[in-house]
């Protein structure tokens, strides 16, 4: 904890609108099923930042005793009484494979920014169609370790806000805004008329990353593993990148993949001043 | 495919040592068990790397009807006859969470050098009780992608060559020798001994690692996400070093930061010449 330096503004909770993010999660479900619209958060750092955060609602909160514990003695405030319960309780609800640390809570989703009201500075994330839960929580994660604006994903393939997803992203999900469109390729359109440089990551693509001119606002593009970028979605980039290996292997696990690229990508930023 | 550079030499099989990578895989165990000392390969680019690799003995492939063609359509050859089987039977066998690409090799387990025999130069590294098989096999494949020498690990405390790790390493376990070591501490001193340096990277490190003074040959240290490095292996690192984020979350999923350090490294050492 004590290597977090959390500051506020945290994300907002959602008031009027309702994005595909307010479904239940898909697959690995609860056996107690959550009603709709329920973000299912477990794991030490991904409850600590939804209590944290002043604009995540939390509907009920399921702790062990020794969890509760350990947030009492953190001083951490609960925003609710919570239910104390057995570990294998929470296990129950979530699988054998889930790491919980004794912490599970039910809590309203985030609000999304549209677009346009994302500022015209920095870095965006954005994402063509990455479905895996755990690749996109670790990328989210990386985008806050990195100051990144956003995440911009597509509303289908993509996968939902709660359970492995925010697991992953260890808390990131309360500080980054994960906005969801329809149409990549014109979400892409939008943020260039913002003044956006588009670059997208691609095994093909022009120039090495770190020998690419880049410029903030921008937006970094990364297409899923294998896949790559679709063509409508790298011929709407206004520069391909590659990111250069020396290795016998010549790609990586995509979130290693952002990671990297939001590791030069800020370095030069702040290289240019 | 065509983006992998595979190239000799490819890793050997066992010959007399037996090792604890030898044992059967945990966890998800397939329904029809594997005899001891079985590497499962599952995963179009894990089979495709264990197929290429002329010291990977494969003693049962099985393939759907689809990837078989593939196989022979990209002209790769298949050390034995394989047995024909519906993906729902592979799917039986690695659980339905398991991404096989119609691809399943029961196969002999690489023979892994003693340290003593890995070459005095580059890079390896080193991880101190990493046990998610998912972030080792991420790292294994981005030590494949930046050429190190070795990945050495802790006999105890860590993921077996097998299953969800070779998937997740993406064929990188047929370039990359895995070494285990009893003890840690005196393996690092071993290094030290054949003249690496010993960097430890710690949140609490002396210096951003891109401020580190980097010699080759090099060993990066990491441990475990939440634990970090034990005590004595911090104590037995020659320098310790920190990765500094900029963003609101201070900290990287442990694969996405052995990615950062092995791209700050490898570019520190490259310019140095």
């Amino acid at each position: 904890m004590s290597e977090r330096n959390r500051k506020p503004p945290y994300r907002k909770k959602p008031d009027f609108k309702r994005d595909r993010r307010d479904r239940p999660p898909p697959g690995r479900r609860p056996a107690r099923v959550a009603e709709p619209d329920t973000a299912i958060l477990y794991g030490w750092h991904t409850v600590e930042a939804a209590l944290a955060n002043p604009d995540r609602r939390i509907r009920v909160l399921y702790a062990t005793e020794n969890a509760a514990k350990r947030l009492a003695a953190d001083g951490i405030a609960l925003k609710v009484t919570p239910q104390i319960v057995r570990p294998d309780e929470i296990a129950r609800r979530l699988g054998p494979d889930a790491v919980h640390n004794g912490l599970l809570a039910e809590a309203d989703p985030l609000d999304a920014p549209d677009l346009s009201e994302l500022p015209a500075e920095g870095i965006v994330l954005v994402l063509d169609q990455i479905t895996d839960p755990h690749n996109v929580g670790a990328i989210l994660r990386s985008a806050a370790a990195f100051g990144v604006n956003a995440l911009i994903t597509t509303a289908r393939h993509s996968p939902e806000a709660t359970g492995v997803l925010a697991k992953s992203a260890s808390g990131a999900l309360e500080y980054v805004p994960l906005v969801t469109v329809q149409n990549l390729a014109r979400g892409l359109n939008a943020l260039r008329e913002r003044g956006f440089l588009l670059v997208g990551l691609d095994s093909e693509g022009a120039a090495d990353l770190a020998d690419t001119t880049l410029r903030a606002p921008l937006a970094l593009v990364l297409g899923a593993e294998g896949k790559g970028l679709r063509q409508l979605t790298r011929e709407t980039c206004d520069v391909t990148a590659r990111l250069d290996l020396p290795g016998a292997i010549k790609s990586l696990n995509v979130s290693n993949a952002a990671a990297l690229a939001l590791y030069v990508a800020t370095t030069r930023l702040k290289a240019r001043g």
